[in-house]
């Protein structure tokens, strides 16, 4: 019996309800919103895509325009400046990673077993590219990694929170007993490295890579000698 | 006693002696030739450094122009095409990195020791970057991955050769015994992930991540069980 549920009133609308409800539940003004959302989303989806393969550095308002058949003056209104369009890039590509391969492996139990799911998912994401350029915080990462600035924040805050979800599995993984105790900061930054080098191969033809990565991967995940 | 101290006759010269000797011999000619090659590390020096900090795609004839003082058709009448001055530029890059890496490294014994001494040279060249984006060919591997062709081609030759240094020496420290058996191509990929992770992290301001991937790197060259 929550606000989420009250009647909407031309008082709690006049106060900003646009930002409490969906947009379906408000007119004509929230169609428009509606509208915007969608072209932000293809716009965004064509901007990962070029930005895997080329270099978040590459998308333009000009070349997205040609791409989606959208207006360049609507996809600047809707972005207004680079920057904040590839910020939002590394946002929606950092979702899209999230349904890929974080959220799918949560039905694992934490430690050693959602690691290994996690890794499954990854590895799908990696083999058949969500992105056209392969691993999109690999690619733009390395590419991004000498430009101070907000893109570059929001690559590193992604990475940080990638690096997160697999310091928290190491951590119940060596909790359980399930490994022997580690450097949980330094099996984090060797598991990224070996995903990233990965990926990097795969892109370039080299199949064996991922399956490198995960022999080396799952020589870490070995039960403590008792 | 060989050909290298014969006179330079005009027949020699006819048939080609600009390729056999150094052009400082050859008079005119090769003064314009010698001025082409010093215009040519110029630009390639900048190459390399616009390279690595905002990759291979895109440097081009008109930035180089602006950034050396030099004119654009001069750099054109060198380079002929965008792609050929890519993959000079992989190739320079190549030299640097082996007169800074590969070389001084070869005074260390076969083995460990090499390979320590060709940590310790890769760790200063990451360090104190002889580029200025880092290691140039992980920040243009990692760019380049998803684009079949020639320049590729010569990322990946380089960094086959690299790999290569570092799976014989690997191989002489088994020989050795100075470590234990190990799968040779698997520690090569781990090897050189780690560094690319390194690369990537330091030039992102975490100043710890060479330590980091050393760290992990010393752990494999240990010792045989007795």
């Amino acid at each position: 019996m929550g606000s989420a549920t009250e009647p909407v009133t031309a008082r709690s609308s006049a106060l900003g309800s646009r930002a409490l409800l969906p947009p379906e539940q408000s007119g004509v003004t929230d169609k428009r919103l509606l509208r915007g959302a969608r072209t932000r989303k293809i716009v965004l989806r064509q901007a990962v895509d070029v930005a895997s393969l080329e270099g978040l550095g590459s998308i333009s308002f000009g070349h997205l325009a040609l791409a989606t058949g959208l207006s360049k003056a609507g996809i600047q209104t809707l972005f207004k400046t680079k920057e904040i369009l590839q910020v939002s890039a590394v946002e929606f590509a950092r979702e899209l990673f999230i349904d890929a391969v974080i959220r799918p492996a949560r039905s694992a139990p934490h430690g050693v077993a959602r690691l290994r799911a996690l890794l499954d998912h990854w590895t799908v994401y990696a083999e058949t590219p969500l992105f056209a350029g392969g691993c999109f915080r690999a690619a733009n990462l390395a590419d991004f990694d000498s430009h101070p600035g907000p893109v570059r924040d929001a690559l590193l805050n992604d990475q940080r929170e990638w690096h997160g979800v697999i310091a928290a599995e190491l951590g119940h993984a060596v909790e359980n007993g399930e490994i022997a105790e580690l450097d949980v900061e330094l099996a984090v930054f060797q598991i990224d490295a070996l995903l990233c080098a990965a990926n990097t191969a795969l892109q370039a033809g080299d199949t064996g890579a991922v399956g490198k990565a995960r022999r080396i991967i799952d020589g870490l995940l070995v039960a403590p000698r008792s």
